[in-house]
């Protein structure tokens, strides 16, 4: 399950409340388009932003509407009543596996974030994905704590944030990760943009924002690198260069936001308040990328 | 009411609920000192980490126990409408005036932060205090920013996180501030090791983590510098030194917790988890500067 494509939809907001309906199309999708897993409630999917109840709703409707495809949930939070509480009720909703960021307001020490993972993995019947988002957590993972969290029990993957950009730096990083993590541990990128990079190098998994959008492309990047077809892959990826460079200037979230409003999967505005989302500027931005890349039906 | 010496305390959190009578003791402490207003449920006061429910709790003890001394309320979250809910919370509780600052998962642009304090000023109907606290939040104000929230309806003041180390440039930088904001807004310093320099260059208020525990050496530094002996106010600031170290090297947070405890006002744990606070080593070496401050009984 932790290998492969996991492809994290949004979790649109309409009115200031999950859009029910438009939630259900996006997980549909990924699941007829063949993901390997769906990542629900990842940050793509604004679990922050979100109260118990709806993660708890969400969690539920992901694993309805996916027919069979295993589903991961974020679990994250500030406080770790509150991740307990989120993991009890994945589990509950039918979760194949969970994700934990360790969120923070106060910075936090190692101690703390080992003491997180170490509360949460006592407490889980599932996998669980340690999810590593510096750009939304503030916290940054040295590779000695990767080594203490991996080898926590009910630990099956982590997910990177990235993987330098040299090929054969890449293939140094991820070799040195598989030293420092249990055989039993997959190796997932993120960070789109270097997915491809992060595949030819060896991980095991991609956990994607554009796939929780637009499966396809992702897929065939995917399944090119994973079949040892690393020029293919690689030359996927080149092709959604100006996806990727619009990722860079608005950030992920924004731009597959603006995305799935364009190809009318929800309404205009999809994104917890504050935040609003592109302007006009950017949104057309957007759609002339899709179109370019055929990408906007 | 947004000028003087403005004192957070901790919200002393135990066995992962909010230690009520620590928490009503921490408050009468500062009004019995005579500070000039209580932020309860600031960063110090842990708002990020609990519930709405915690949260109306706390606000209504706080204005019980403040035994008139004017509370301001931290109204903080991730999300607008949780912001707003806060709102009304700290209202009916009898908040004098809310604290809001910027909190972020995915990176706000300034016109998400712009909307947040438009949207909340339009729900107020006590003053409001724009929050910039870049360590916690990882959100900066720049100074247009600061010119364009300060002009809404409600905006009373701004908690500025520190000002230069140097007197001369603290003072420019004062006084520019006074050029961008309203005549009725006040500015006021935090990031306590800055703030007499704060003080003595011109700013209104001190937003104090140290008060929220130790009141009375920081009522004289407060008292010293509004009433125009800067020397006398700096004085007491280097006599403090030591703390400011304690704070740069742990976190404020951590070192007011562990000084709390050594002091018994609350249990030894106070913090929410996965925040563990200080270790051994660190709990001696802040006993130790108690101790030398006279701050120990």
């Amino acid at each position: 399950m932790f290998t492969g494509l996991s492809a994290f939809p949004l979790t649109p907001i309409t009115d200031d409340a999950i859009d029910e309906k438009a939630f259900a199309v996006l997980v549909q999708r990924l699941a007829a388009a063949g993901v390997d897993s769906i990542g629900a409630l990842g940050s793509t999917g604004s679990y922050a932003y979100l109260t118990r109840e709806e993660r708890a709703r969400a969690a539920r409707m992901a694993v309805q509407h996916a027919d069979g495809t295993p589903v991961i949930v974020g679990i994250g939070a500030l406080r770790t009543r509150h991740v307990l509480e989120a993991a009890e009720d994945a589990q509950n909703a039918g979760a194949a596996g969970v994700l934990l960021a360790p969120m923070s307001y106060q910075r936090l020490t190692d101690d703390d974030a080992f003491g997180l993972y170490e509360d949460v993995s006592a407490h889980l019947s599932v996998p669980l994905v340690v999810y590593d988002n510096p750009g939304t957590t503030h916290f940054t993972f040295s590779d000695e704590l990767y080594a203490r969290v991996a080898a926590l029990p009910r630990v099956a993957s982590v997910k990177i944030p990235g993987v330098p950009a040299d090929p054969a730096a890449a293939q140094t990083r991820v070799h040195h990760l598989r030293q420092l993590l249990p055989d039993t541990v997959t190796v997932g990128v993120s960070g789109d943009a270097l997915a491809a990079t992060g595949l030819n190098a060896g991980c095991d998994a991609w956990y994607s924002v554009l796939a929780g959008t637009f499966p396809e492309p992702a897929l065939t990047l995917t399944r090119a690198a994973r079949s040892g077809d690393a020029s293919r892959a690689r030359a996927e990826s080149e092709r959604l260069q100006p996806l990727w460079d619009l990722f860079a200037r608005y950030g992920s979230l924004r731009v597959v936001a603006a995305a799935a409003a364009h190809l009318a999967l929800t309404p205009p505005h999809n994104l917890p308040r504050p935040l609003s989302g592109l302007d006009t500027d950017g949104r057309a931005e957007v759609a002339a990328v899709l179109e370019q890349l055929g990408l906007s039906a």
